[in-house]
């Protein structure tokens, strides 16, 4: 992969994402203008996890204002408002999506900026959003890195690697930047049902990356620590509460209790751009749920269920603070102290 | 459903199951004769879950028996032993196969008896086989139900239901036994990956008797304990060993260890030939390890996980005995006294 999986073309006015539903399959690159389109793409998942959504919609806003025609600015305002609206329901967990379009529409809040003025700042703004997310994940794997040793065994559930930002990923980051420094990692990857983000990506590019990796269901993990055979558990997460109640992929939480059962550090790692201040606890975070066809007939070639079942299929949990044992940022590792991650830290 | 899983037709010597790698698609039933055909059935898993692996084999012993020409007792035995090691070779984990190609085997061992009498002693025994494990899987029910009560939610993992068994099955007999007193329970169904035995037999077949299912992926149990929807967890087991560690669908610790966390009871239920006395513990228990492409490719149209990949898929995992709330048998309700379950009963 010589690639970034979402990245900007400035020139040609374009987002450019690598399609994830094909994986493993096809290594497809979309090239998106409209906003329809973007909005179609972070639906239905052909970009995903919470850093490359981020800048995805921070891309989406730069594109959206670069193809807008020749008009006042406040009309340009009120169409950008729009696309940012759009935007904005295509995800609810994910808190990255909000912070990027947060700070595309503070740019348009400059006063007295004509119309391609505030285009050219909305690519510059997404270009250095994009700079800053490709710094902060290399710099979550260095902190996290103090964390490991070489030759350690990693379990990871879903995909919050490469594919899930634009480069490094946060909970692969120490991974791929222990890579570049000689440190041989092994990793356990859940499936992650339903949508089988584990299987068909993170196996896909830890493979690509030359790094061992086993894959297994997600039922699997607790036979797993059982044995002996991880030495840490590391997450991605959508969503951070101010008290580190953590939303990630469903799932996350399971893994959470079984590390806490077996022994095994439990670590999250997430720019600081998805910690929510605002947002109290894990009880306050919205959970997506998604299509019963999920879970019964999608990826099937017949039906895997009755179709009259009903079906309960949330795509995020909250892991309690608890059964965190450090939350790892570009800025710091946070230890849990008694439940408590950012204590007076002003900024996560 | 109103037949048996598992049959035995006598009068046309016939082992008849219906075939589960169908469902929940088609209900087709399957009348062999062959031992290689029904060491196929077993392995390939159109009959499964070890009461119905047992009652299989007891039926398949007979069948084989039936079959066979005229021939001194010395050859017929000969053959008979031979019949028997094969199927022992299909599931290493269900200790109910071996149970019950110990008790057909034990037929052949009585002295005097003549092939054509030895052949009737065997069908005999199969029917008395048949009939003991639907009585243990009713009794298993009544027990079970001292310890739930009418409109509970339960949550089971795999399948240890009608289709596990000849009829009532392990885990969900009280829902049926206490559905024909007019108790209603609301039953959370794993999905149980790889082979989806919850989505594709338990939403079947407790659809089928009108019993409130929600279908999740098995990731989803921690958060629907978490929220409290969750009165009790059920299970079977594929093998108890004499200090009650259980061997049951790969998974079922995870869901030990969440019920745990979540304090929520955690009930194995299964009968008494399912114990192993001379199996001290867990560790001593073999475990299945299944094809790679259980996981990476069957059942779906498209490979979803890259060629090359490494696979971990064992078919079973252990319980310890300390996440066991209580093991219920035909006989009696099983609490856990300290992690010791049987304490000084001679007999289970």
């Amino acid at each position: 992969m010589s690639y970034d999986a979402v990245a900007f073309d400035r020139e040609q006015n374009e987002l450019v994402i690598l399609d994830q539903t094909l994986l493993p399959g096809e290594e497809r690159l979309l090239r998106l203008t409209d906003i329809g389109d973007i909005c179609e793409a972070i639906c239905s998942l052909r970009v995903r996890g919470a850093p490359a959504i981020g800048a995805a919609a921070a891309i989406a806003m730069a594109v959206a204002g670069g193809a807008a025609g020749d008009m006042p600015p406040a009309d340009f305002r009120e169409r950008m408002f729009l696309a940012r609206d759009c935007l904005a329901s295509t995800r609810p967990t994910a808190f990255d999506l909000f912070r990027a379009l947060g700070e595309m529409a503070d740019v348009l809040d400059t006063p007295g900026a004509g119309t391609a003025q505030l285009k050219k700042m909305l690519a510059g703004k997404a270009e250095e959003y994009i700079a800053r997310s490709v710094d902060a994940c290399r710099r979550i794997g260095e902190n996290a890195l103090t964390l490991l040793r070489d030759g350690d065994t990693l379990l990871t559930h879903c995909n919050a690697g490469r594919l899930a930002a634009v480069r490094y990923g946060t909970a692969l980051a120490p991974v791929y930047v222990g890579a570049e420094r000689g440190y041989r990692f092994k990793v356990y990857a859940d499936e992650t049902r339903p949508l089988l983000q584990g299987a068909r990506l993170t196996a896909w590019e830890l493979a690509d990356a030359g790094i061992e990796t086993v894959l297994i269901c997600d039922s699997m993990a607790s036979a797993v620590m059982a044995a002996g055979k991880i030495d840490a558990v590391v997450v991605g997460a959508d969503t951070i509460a101010a008290n580190g109640e953590t939303a990630n992929k469903i799932g996350t939480s399971a893994v959470a209790v079984l590390a806490r059962h077996y022994g095994v550090p439990f670590y999250v790692c997430a720019p600081s751009t998805t910690v929510n201040p605002d947002c109290p606890d894990g009880a306050a975070i919205t959970i997506e749920q998604r299509a019963a066809r999920e879970i019964t007939a999608l990826w099937y070639a017949k039906p895997m269920a009755p179709e009259s079942v009903t079906v309960f299929n949330p795509a995020f949990d909250i892991t309690p603070a608890a059964l965190i044992t450090a939350i790892i940022t570009e800025n710091a590792v946070y230890p849990n102290n008694g439940g408590e991650f950012f204590g007076n830290s002003q900024t996560v």
